[in-house]
């Protein structure tokens, strides 16, 4: 079977993935509302097309912290990929660059910072979880080395809060798979020497209880590589502010794809009050629950500058590697495309809120 | 089994008809939102009958751009009815005829333009996507050639948007049976000679890429013809003001049934606001989503002058060829003259905008 | 199994009724959007009840045009009770005395007005459809000899509109059986021999097309016999308000059960503007999908002084003819008390509308 | 299988329950609309957390009427818990206090009330029905004997309202289960020689008819004892209002579990408005639909000051006695600590109503 869309790629992996693997790519936080309501908010925007004006010679290039890329769909850190297929990030590292967009390694990796970094033709961003002082300089120190755009911090995981499918399924990342990140090339007993904290007591693929990272402590991750940093995790308006008070240069308005923490709105009905109270002092980014090109479109009216994928990295590399992801990435590039044409868009700066109605459904803080 | 209602015939037609064929006709865009949607938003519209009123000696007649018709029930323009039935666009066109109603012949028909005209007794419309400069003009001067009554330009397919369904089905419609409008009685060899882009070329059944047709060339089209011009796929009050702007003669506030681009409002939705700003300059229509004859009733107290059905021709042509047609258009007219009488009215004039009812969740752009 | 609510009686008169009177019964018109929008706008209401305060020996008597009745839910008119069970309006009119209620006899009746005053030992009113001002002189005259106490006139029926269960059943009521109301014990023959219209055209179930009653003519009808006139069929605030300016004394806010028109409102949804503008005009009632002690609870609170059940009255015939009615009009009675008792409401005059509340979605005119 | 979640713990019960005493537990009033949205109206609820905040060393515990606890979910009064678990209430009763809780015994015990008290480790309230004068002085005289901390009166069953699906089962406690707060160690023989209306007239389950007990009389009821009075059943601002009027300690704001009256709204929709009005005046709680940690932290946020779980306690005794119910109570524990640390608060004052949002749906008074 061809894919048609990413709900073919998600059936076919569904299909060939082990069910706790499939499972631990599937699921969400507790009952998983979050996870629905990601959708469901996307479907429920209207867009509002425009006909008879010139739309040849399309454009749909961004540029991302001065870094240009083809379109404005970029792949998502997600942990645990060499589980999936062996070439892991690496072949979606390799499979973002081949289709001109951004790749965000995972702290969480299967393949070290520095080989991923080897295979990869676009540009990329290092996503950091902070476990420790001595651990995160480590990272972050290696990721500027190795020619990472970015630190990608995510925030939104102040505490353990395993996926309940998980927990039945008894899912755990195979061993040594998963911290890639911090395993390669240091050698691992190195590592176990020079910290207290052991790397097998990290094997545990739960971020650990509250680490000590506060807004203070932002300066302090900045100036280790003077690297721009991007926070991961904004759910609302309140933590965006706060991120352009303490001077991250980019958000990525998310919730995690759903995966932590339930109950909490959509990613994209969150946007419009956040672009709108710091759009103009960092750049704004969205992802959970992106699913078509023309969710892009749908997220670039409401104002952000781009969007990022999750879960579909995992159809991608489930039907194929490389080829998967990168058949992937084609079909949103291709309905993006087509999206933009439908509303008289020559370039992503064409699209305006005006492209866009919101039902009196569309959730507003009360 | 007689049908009793317009979902009765499609029942009927999905079992009849081959599943790619029947799909054909039943797919809509990506995810189809657009298509229940048609649906779901004409069934939350609550109607206020009137009783104890005068209702004897009903009647459903209206004009149509000067035309008196029967009854407000037109037949869209849809391509390939020569798939579904041999008789195809010729059926179509004398069942429409004889039951009084006008008839839209589309680019994409099985017969020609001249073969439609033998037998039509109603009046017609030629329907027009524009391809090159070259084939509009021969069309549009053999549309009037032939005694159709309007150009009915469709402008909301700026590029190629395959249904899911038909590409999981590789659907083709049958060589030859498709463009018939272009070739038939003109040889389709001369064509070819004639033009550099060669009528194989075309055979696929989507229309190109953006082939630049803007608003500022729509004189130019008027011009070839002098025929009234009705431009279809309206779907935002912007596309309608701008149609009053460069002078058409009517509107058909049309999202293709749901068929080009999701996402968008049902096309009911988006009626009041347009009729309400353009209704005076310009006669509006309205399709998707018809199905029953109180539809029509909707649509006409929300400001529109009549409808059309278009996937309804099929399950007619379906369940019968001509007879099955007309079998669904007078399931309609008797629908229509009811609720005309529930609702209080002799004429199409009496229904105004007191007699429905729009709840909260209809939707108004924000 | 004995019956707990009235849905139990429902799933168990569907199981002793042939398909198509269970369907007779069961249909509405077209999609039966409004059947269901019937129950759906009663389950949408939210009550809120008052404790610590003393509710012992209640009374839930009301007046209906001055005569007491021990509880606010009668019998509404509803035609052919004697396809459903041999006894039927007689074992119904008995059934609704022996509780305290009022019973409603409808012209399509299975027994004569006389037939059914003789078994009756509560209220009676007579449902009349006015097919010709000659019958309607015969029948409303029959009706006030007979000790009728008021004309309740169907205005809902412009037009005929079968619906299409039932025509897909090719249901028929048995000959005979129907127009009861009519030939007994005036003879039928006798009556075919009077009028040019003979009563073998009126066999068929559906009233005729419009005939010729208007607002103006509802003097002449009030001075056949002088009996107090009820309006039922109201769906709207206008007819409500022409009910008051003609004289009516009392209306049936009612969608006939969603049986003749759909996509209406439902009856409670249009309820309170009602009683709000014509209130202190004329007593208000209402009907369709009342179903729970506490729907009649609601309606008054909304303005109401009591209400009608329908096919209700047919799932206690098909149960055990007038012991089934009496055990339906029972489980009312006791729920209706409970509720009372919850609310805090010693009277039926305690019920007031702060018990109530409407949620967003309750649907206001727009 | 290890249950995750409260959810898990019902499905099990479920399966080790005799259908008859499953559905005792699990069934609501009526159509049981109040207990699909009990849950619903949690679910609806959006969370707003906040992040980079300092939650290490987090404190759940809070005060209840001056007793300490370790967390903010406690233990509803519901009877028949020895029907479950030949344990009952003694297991219940030493599972909250083993987890740091509150436990609330109820007057359908199969315990006495001293038999509880003996096996007790935390705080203790006695849920009160008034039956008559004289066991209620009986019951409330025995409580304050033993040590409970507060008279619970349940106020919202003025009258008997079955379950249906009790009344199909033919459901009746066990006898000798149920009563035992009345009949231990008091003899039962005794109780009834002393009384006119036996024990043996008591063993039916359902609350007896209005008794007379009104608001004028709380200050009677509170004289018996002296010990603070929590009022139970609240389901109204009004009755809340009456309950700091006439000098109530405590308020549980409850719809008992959508199994006494249906058709009300849930009672977190109820929340805001009286925590609003009173939440000064007196301590409000809130029961009905709390299966979440997380709902105990929406209702936190919305004016309460903690939450009760009913039907999850007879999960957790179905599930192995008191272990199951601690392992109930210690699911609800992670999950209210994991909520905490993801909404940014390190004690419970911290949760504040800025942490929750409610969509256009959530109910106002209208």
């Amino acid at each position: 079977m061809n894919p048609v869309s990413l709900f073919d790629l998600e059936a076919m992996a569904e299909q060939v993935m082990p069910h706790h693997k499939w499972t631990f790519v599937d699921a969400g936080a507790s009952d998983e509302i979050t996870v629905r309501r990601n959708r469901e908010a996307f479907d429920e925007i209207t867009v509002n097309p425009r006909f008879l004006v010139d739309v040849g010679n399309r454009d749909s290039s961004i540029e991302v912290l001065g870094e240009k890329i083809d379109f404005p769909v970029m792949v998502a850190p997600a942990g645990s990929q060499r589980d999936v297929h062996p070439d892991g990030e690496r072949a979606t590292a390799a499979a973002a660059g081949s289709m001109g967009t951004l790749y965000t390694l995972p702290t969480g990796s299967g393949y070290s910072i520095e080989e991923v970094a080897d295979v990869a033709t676009g540009p990329l961003w290092f996503q950091l979880y902070h476990f420790d002082d001595e651990v995160t300089e480590l990272l972050v120190t290696r990721a500027k080395a190795a020619g990472y755009k970015a630190i990608c911090l995510t925030i939104d995981t102040p505490s353990p809060s395993p996926k309940e499918r998980d927990v039945r399924n008894a899912h755990m990342p195979t061993p040594g798979l998963y911290w890639g990140s911090l395993l390669r090339p240091v050698d691992r007993s190195d590592l176990i020497m020079r910290r207290s904290v052991g790397i097998p007591d990290m094997m545990d693929w739960e971020p650990p209880e509250f680490t000590g990272l506060t807004w203070e402590r932002l300066e302090w991750l900045r100036n280790l590589t003077g690297l721009p940093l991007v926070i991961k995790g904004i759910r609302t308006l309140e933590d965006a502010v706060m991120c352009a008070e303490y001077g991250a240069d980019a958000i990525v308005v998310s919730n995690h794809g759903g995966r932590q923490l339930d109950c909490t709105r959509s990613s994209i009905e969150t946007l419009p009050e956040i672009s709108d109270a710091v759009g103009d002092n960092l750049e704004v980014y969205l992802d959970s629950g992106v699913r078509r090109g023309m969710d892009a479109l749908k997220a670039i009216a409401l104002g952000a500058r781009g969007v990022f994928v999750g879960r579909p990295l995992f159809w991608g590399l489930a039907n194929g590697g490389e080829a998967g992801v990168r058949q992937m990435l084609d079909i949103m590039r291709t309905e993006f495309d087509r999206a933009m044409a439908y509303c008289g868009c020559r370039t992503v700066d064409d699209i305006h809120r005006g492209l866009v109605s919101l039902n009196s459904d569309f959730r507003t803080r009360v």
